[in-house]
């Protein structure tokens, strides 16, 4: 563990989109500007100040542990939404390709490269019209690679970092595709960077 | 990442107990081979079985993804409870006293060691009567110590390594403190693994 | 109680939108259809579908509980996404004028009528870019007037009787308004159909 | 609708128990005065403060709506435990023997009064070491009988009026049975006041 005490997530600075909005096909500019500021951006705010704001409230020795946790759920939801969207927005934008060695690793995990990827968007069309993620993550407690149902930002698989990400908000598509979940998940299918997924499995 | 091939949460057999649960002051015998047995216990033989109707489903085209999502769910619910448990029994049944280290870690992080104590304490009194789970947990993203709020085993911070877990389901405690959480609190404490939580910190 | 054996909600029939979606002003014809025929419709064919799972679980066994228990999960989100979503469509297409005695029930539970008004549309701002329902409800129990803030289909007050509904999954608006949930909010407002909700009123 | 102004829950006096605690065979008078005091008077306690709570914050302007949120989540959840509470000890209690009417109503919505237990049994023993409820509710909007699965206090069927519900949650059963939920759901049925499932059907 290196530095813990690197606190990025009590800034209300908005991480740059790491691509240009205007060309990743299938998807509109306005539509990906919009998830980036108002869904990931008003997370990053509402974090910063829920963060404030439970500052305060530890040290106010009256306050109900009951209502002090309405606060720590909010930080947990707004955490979860700040790292799962930064880490959606980087892998995305890419060719769509799977290297041979994230196939291999994936394959060996799952039966089938062609297995893991039914199972990914099986999941997701499951949870369209509703909200959620879908993660694809290793585990570090059972050193396996699965796949993951996550019903909304504070859901999430314990002890496991998530390799590839897809954000399943009615935000990431309505505006395109309108209830059309299916057509984005073959879109998102078509724009993943798994370069930045190679990267998180050699992490 | 290792071996993502190692599987080791596809079994229905229990890791043991890593301690003598005659043997920690504050809790019964019975109260620990229960939460063991039953709870713990009940979520590894769960889960495989949830693992064995995943691989069936999968297997059928006819089958809606939200019916298919619903197991992914409770796939999720028992990886976490799986999970949670097997690091709960592991940093319980020690000598509650945390090495310089880890004091000096936890307290850069929140201002001081007791200021950490009192928020997670805070957030454990806070799931009294409830269910839950509070973690002291690295999160991966941001590189920040943080402790969590969990309202079940499905909620979790995302891209987190837990350092210290304490369950608040009610099976942690009803049987030999009743409704008295805050005593199942100051007998978890007394008993903590500190040096499993140093090893954590190292990984 | 009349007739317990009148089950409407196993047909998959949906009930027709007592109103001309292109006549509704604020509202594009394409959303209200969308959200009616997949959002609305995708839950009545859910339910049905779920319905004939349960029964054939019901005769299984060897069939766990908590996986029979993922079902009536289902079943419960399914229930609540089909009735919240009728009386949704109910009380839309009016004149978003209350009447007098409307306004004044409303008054005496709340202090004042815009008082009621504010929390009301605060509880959807605070719902924006995620997702769940606002709704006025009249508590069986505690025989009052109160405004509930729900998560998703499946939350709700115990024993109470919805007056007003106000769905804020991004279905509702992200075709017309993107991310802009204050937007719908106004127009939901405008529209509001009052005589149904006097008609719930006095029922 | 009768009156509206008649705000019981405002209050943080309890509701005694409708019975002698000391006289309900199978469970221990420990058992049911700390769960009326503990879990139930718990949440009489802090709906009242939570309310308290939303009347300030609700004029402060400056407060996010998703912060106004996280107390109205504590209001929901609350009065679903203040609420549910008192159904259950109501319906707790007596002979365990349903008349002739309710059987017959009962069957008549679930094929057989046999049926009907099953399912509910079920639903109880699959929520066996979490939390959560099951009720026997009759659905305002389609004018069924159904069983449903809850999973907290929070969760609940839209526009249902509970007939019978069952505690699920720890603090039901622990103190006396342990992990044994299935012994517990034997002595609640054993003990079912039918005749205020009577007088519900009727209201």
């Amino acid at each position: 563990m290196t530095d813990p005490s690197n606190h990025e997530l009590t800034s209300d600075t908005l991480r740059p989109l790491p691509f240009d909005p205007a060309k990743v096909p299938g998807f509109s500019e306005k539509l990906l500007r919009s998830h980036w500021e108002n869904n990931y951006g008003g997370s990053v705010k509402a974090l910063a100040a829920v963060k404030k704001r439970l500052t305060q409230a530890l040290g106010d020795k009256d306050l109900p542990p009951y209502i002090y946790n309405d606060l720590k759920r909010e930080h947990l939801i707004r955490t979860g939404s700040v790292v799962l969207h930064e880490l959606y927005f980087e892998n995305l934008a890419g060719s769509g390709k799977a290297g041979v060695r994230e196939r291999e690793t994936i394959a060996a995990a799952f039966g089938s490269f062609d297995a893991w990827e039914t199972e990914f968007r099986r999941i997701g069309a499951g949870l369209g019209g509703g909200s959620g993620w879908v993660v694809l993550g290793f585990n570090l407690h059972s050193r396996q690679l699965e796949n993951y149902w996550m019903a909304d930002h504070a859901t999430a698989p314990a002890n496991t970092r998530p390799l590839l990400v897809m954000d399943m908000y009615e935000h990431s598509y309505q505006m395109d595709f309108g209830a059309a979940a299916a057509k984005y998940i073959d879109v998102f299918f078509q724009n993943i960077q798994w370069e930045k997924v190679a990267e998180r499995l050699e992490a």
